[in-house]
């Protein structure tokens, strides 16, 4: 999606009167991240909490853990070396998955080294709406912060604050390599 | 601090035989940011919520008022355009201070369009540190998650979870441009 | 142009269900380069070439360095600390630019510390039509390598081999910070 | 070199009076190029160059071919898509060379595709210092600008003007994404 080489002509040379043969095919890399491509990988981050919901309904939790595996070491950064991840209901002293083990069992628990984890993407969820408030785009990276609201099969509704640093990578592929999502704070 | 202008003669180069006479005087624009930066970037931070706490305590609202409303300025963003922050102990329809308005309103309260807010930094807090889970640096920005632990004047300790993304703008200066704070989960 | 602060209902999201009055208005702040921009800041520095040798025709010496001075404000970078300038026509000791003395001098001349500037933006020039090889945006920068091709009032035309790293600074304004050009090499 | 994982005690925190139980180990991912590593990537440049010539001296085209091709795989950035190269001392139409076979023919020769390259690494080089004029680091690149002069194994010195930008990839490595190189102008 991003490190396209195009080859175009140049349209805006044409327009101010430069010779047709002197038009060259470009070739483009571009590691800038545009807004498109952020609110795509919010989608797709969702679409994936789904699809890993599902599949553990559907066909238990070794394949909705396979599926949750490849979607981590896809979405996520953690080849880079560590992300920043704070889930949503994790506590000391394993707040922070800064390791993809870490994450896993976050997603679907199951691992020994993560008591507490029970799952996230298990609870069966139905719908995930990002909804922003802010967004900052500083070259390769791209921040977000707003809510974003969970439905669970009976249609309850679980709304947490979530921000994302998505990290475009030289093949042009979106990573979360910053991800802080907590409760509202209820006013107590 | 970071716009350094330095003029060195480049000893990488006598290293390999170059003469005296051909070595330059080099000019030096750095937008990047490094660790050390981020780090005394989070102790600036704590130190002047500290310096708004005594000075509540000391000299009153109006003067805290004043100098919160200067280091918001100064250590924030929103000259940009925005900063993506989510404080600890905001609820909606106001959860997120895109504006520096309910930025120095969380600080300090006392502003009819932001009831809730008492004023953060009153709370007379004496100790402020940062525990770092993992950084991740990218060109001229910096984020950074982990703990925030603050003490207050009866020894008793908060902590919260905290992620900051910093930006260092044209001039050198170091901006939070992304803060997202939150209670650490009860677990419950 | 660029640090827009665009307020959007998030499209996006209503296509997948997201209730009305959940959508936001999302402030976005944009640092990243993108093509188009790349290609209107080269038009931008043909026009201002032909701006400032017709100012000089029209006007005279002291109109055209006065907007040369405007032009190199704006469309240069010196206000950072300096710009990395090799310009087609200069020799040691005075190869490189990097003050904007410097750069003001090569364009209109008449400045008795660089006694073998003659104002290259002087020679009448009537055309300037960039042709790209290839283009590499990485974040809030952008480079360009290619030919520059010059036509002068005698439909003479001087091709130029040129790249250019632009950066977008805090306020959105694109910015040339290197700018190499040289003559081609005759093969001899 | 970059995309180090540190794990140090957080020094500053201590000197701020947090307990010692406090403290953690820090992950640390870094994009940033820090300036000696651009000074670094220069001198590398430089030995690879050296490298070749010797190596073609003792033995022979086919190993220092080899010896070519190896090193623009590891210093240039063609796996990126294309890089922003124009030799010393190429004409049109091959005056770019956008891929990584264009590059190896210039250092090398040898290839009917390019049949006026006799190969600049051949020349029998024994020595390549840089004098840089400028540098400007943003983020993931840093642009140098200035001087760089070749001796010969009969001592006599070629100088060029030079412009590179580096490019700090995933894995840390730093790579040459724009390299513009001309002869001094002779003033005529």
């Amino acid at each position: 999606m991003k490190k396209l080489l195009l080859t175009f002509t140049a349209v805006a040379l044409i327009s101010i009167g430069i010779p047709a043969s002197a038009t060259a095919s470009v070739k483009i890399v571009d590691q800038a991240i545009c807004e498109t491509e952020v609110l795509d990988a919010q989608q797709n981050w969702c679409k994936a909490l789904i699809d890993i919901s599902t599949t553990y309904a559907k066909n238990g939790h070794s394949e909705a853990k396979a599926l949750a595996e490849q979607i981590i070491d896809q979405a996520y950064g953690y080849q880079m070396g560590t992300v920043l991840f704070k889930p949503t209901l994790t506590t000391e002293p394993q707040t922070f998955r800064t390791t993809s083990r870490g994450a896993l069992s976050y997603f679907v628990g199951g691992d020994q080294k993560f008591p507490d984890d029970s799952g996230f993407a298990l609870k069966g969820w139905t719908k995930c709406e990002p909804e922003n408030a802010a967004i900052f785009i500083a070259g390769n990276t791209a921040s977000t912060m707003g809510k974003v609201h969970f439905t669970d099969v009976d249609g309850n509704v679980t709304t947490v604050d979530k921000t994302w640093v998505f990290f475009k990578d030289d093949s042009g592929q979106i990573r979360i390599m910053v991800h802080h999502s907590s409760l509202e704070y209820d006013g107590q």
